[in-house]
């Protein structure tokens, strides 16, 4: 076994990673139906105005705003309506002095109208309409172009599309658009004892959860995970499985990082690229190794499942968002009383489980081996390294999965 | 034209959408791979222990404790090494009196062990092992079930598979799970005008917008967007349209809420159904109806891009998260100065919208016809009904989109 020689600092951990990591530059063009939460990759201009016609923005009557000058409750104008305008449908009459034209939301104005008075401030009598307000010119009209004119910048490069943006594309006309790619991310679990689940196991094996944590969480945050099979502990098996990741942008591998004899990985990723730092002074999560292979970042992680997916949300969580271009996570944070008294590892950053009861923050952390240290969470609280102890009571920020 | 008699406030309208929805009931087998988001529709127990056996929990030597008593640096106690046990393999000799088994992270136990003592506590020659520090019984281990223990309940009914918890059912072996069904959302938009992006503009005539922000708002939210072709502004057509919407559990139209002679969608769902209320106190989304048909929630929202999203935002988000059984949304909202003065309608609770510039909200509205009232801002400050004008400089709370 090779022991540790020494961990790094986890903030030193994330500046590696960072450094080693640049946004993605391919790019894809996708069915805009499919575009949500996707990244702009160039700026979106507008080829026609929007709307393409002036239209009337109430239900109600085009006029010549002068027409109805001096106009109240008291003292109603009526002008004669000489056309119903639908949406869909342009106007055949204009507008002149004495007339009026009935208008649904939407539709095109008349010629010569310049106001839309609504309809709660008229009334229809047969062709006869009385208004009781006085309106102003432009009043209650989509002037065309006033969305969006012909030419401007719509939306830029970079923007991440909100419905509202895909709907601002779609206004254009357009049904596609080119976006950044989607980071591709290699999942790769290893280790003898891993059997995928659905298969019978054999005594001394368990079942693969690494492959199904990492590949949630990728997807969760703008990735797309490629599942590969599990590998077995040889370093001809990693080399083959390791090679068939590197068509991914990112790989992210499970077991062997740590000291044993057979944790292998270390030496393959070696082998293949470089190693950018072993061992971090955190908990769960120190035996990690993190590489380059071929321009690709390679992330060994613990085997342990709690350990691995605590990893996947504070390295692997911003990597990805920074190759796909998406702005940092956004973590909901709630300060509450820690329920119970917390001991941490002395000179090791601590992600310590928690599940809210009662609005109280309960320890629930078991060991970096058993999945229901997170599944049976909530969140999870930071100790820093300095500290050893977090007494009950204590206000703690609860950072929620 | 039919003029709104009156308005109800949102608060009202949205205590009569959440009275009329119930969490569906419908269940479904999907893949634990594309679990995640998805609410359990049953408890889960567990079938076997996890872990299956008794594994050391470090990489070290696993020992009969006793036989470490008194160890220190200075004066270690010295163990003869019988077997490496590595992972996925089981232990052919037992660990007696004297003896020690080289067992890596992950490995099941040997007979007559009961502690591990890590790596760095020890130094190997050859197979005699020298131990620095003295071992408790248990120590280093993951028991038996630690994890997981047969029979146990691992996750209830209703829970949320986050990464983890899909983690926790890849753990029992499962490879698939029984969830609640998402609730599958009618999206329709109507029109004479509206014309599929794509297609050629006539005069007179506007691209879809509605069915794509939507159907991209029901997607984030956890329901599945089914996109109806546009339907025109005749009760045939319409009536048609809302009959091939039935047979989703959400029905969310767009355009012919409002007042107008051809705003027909209020006739329909009263024809096929009843109208719960028409016209909300709310700027922007107004004209907006809501009722039942068969059944079936349905909504009748105005044609207008904002009105119609921001109801989305506001009234159909809730529903369909209550009805896929999440939790309510949780809303990024941050406090900031606003930046230039808004004016507010009276008697209308108003979502304005904001774009974030230095630190201040700079006011982003333009008219609830146009999309980039929404697409320009990143969120929105809501004023309440009784407020006509928010001075610059007043902290407001930001939402986020």
């Amino acid at each position: 076994m090779r022991p540790f020689e020494s961990t790094i600092p986890l903030t030193r951990a994330q500046d590696i990673i960072a450094a080693a990591a640049a946004p993605l530059d391919r790019v894809e063009t996708v069915a805009l139906r499919t575009a949500r939460g996707r990244v702009l990759a160039g700026d979106v201009m507008a080829p026609a105005d929007v709307p393409p016609f002036s239209r009337a923005a109430m239900d109600g009557y085009a006029v010549r705003a002068a027409d109805t000058a001096g106009a109240t409750r008291g003292t109603p104008v009526r002008l004669r309506c000489i056309e119903q305008i639908y949406t869909g449908q342009m106007p055949v009459q204009a507008v002149a002095a004495g007339l009026c034209s009935e208008v649904a939301t939407g539709a095109p104005m008349p010629e010569g109208a310049d106001a839309v008075v609504m309809v709660e401030e008229t009334a229809a009598d047969g062709d006869a309409v009385q208004f009781f307000a006085a309106a102003t010119a432009g009043q209650n009209i989509g002037r065309q172009g006033q969305d969006i004119r012909r030419g401007q910048l719509v939306l830029p490069a970079g923007a991440v599309l909100t419905a509202s943006r895909v709907g601002a594309i779609a206004a254009l006309g357009h049904t596609e658009v080119r976006v950044y790619a989607s980071p591709r991310v290699a999942i790769l679990s290893t280790g003898n004892e891993v059997v995928e689940p659905g298969e019978p196991l054999a005594p001394g094996q368990i079942y693969d959860i690494n492959s199904y944590t990492l590949a949630a969480v990728v997807a969760e945050h703008g990735g797309v995970p490629v599942i590969h099979r599990t590998a077995v502990d040889t370093i001809e098996d990693l080399s083959r499985a390791v090679d068939e990741c590197l068509a991914e942008d990112v790989l992210v591998f499970s077991g062997g990082s740590s000291v044993g004899t057979r944790d292998l990985m270390l030496d393959v990723i070696r082998a293949k690229g470089e190693v950018l730092f072993h061992g971090i002074a955190v908990k769960p999560g120190k035996p990690t190794a993190f590489g380059r292979i071929g321009g690709k970042l390679a992330f060994g992680m613990p085997g342990y499942p709690t350990s691995c997916l605590t990893n996947a949300y504070v390295l692997v969580v911003p990597v990805l968002r920074r190759l796909a271009r998406l702005p940092a996570q956004s973590i909901r944070v709630e300060r509450m009383p820690l329920a119970a008294r917390v001991n941490s590892t002395p000179d090791r950053h601590q992600f310590y489980t928690v599940r809210v009861e009662q609005g109280r923050a309960q320890p629930a952390f078991k060991a970096s081996g058993d999945i229901t240290s997170m599944s049976q969470a909530d969140g999870y609280i930071e100790i820093d390294a300095g500290t050893t102890v977090v007494e009950a009571g204590t206000l703690v920020d609860v950072k929620f999965f």
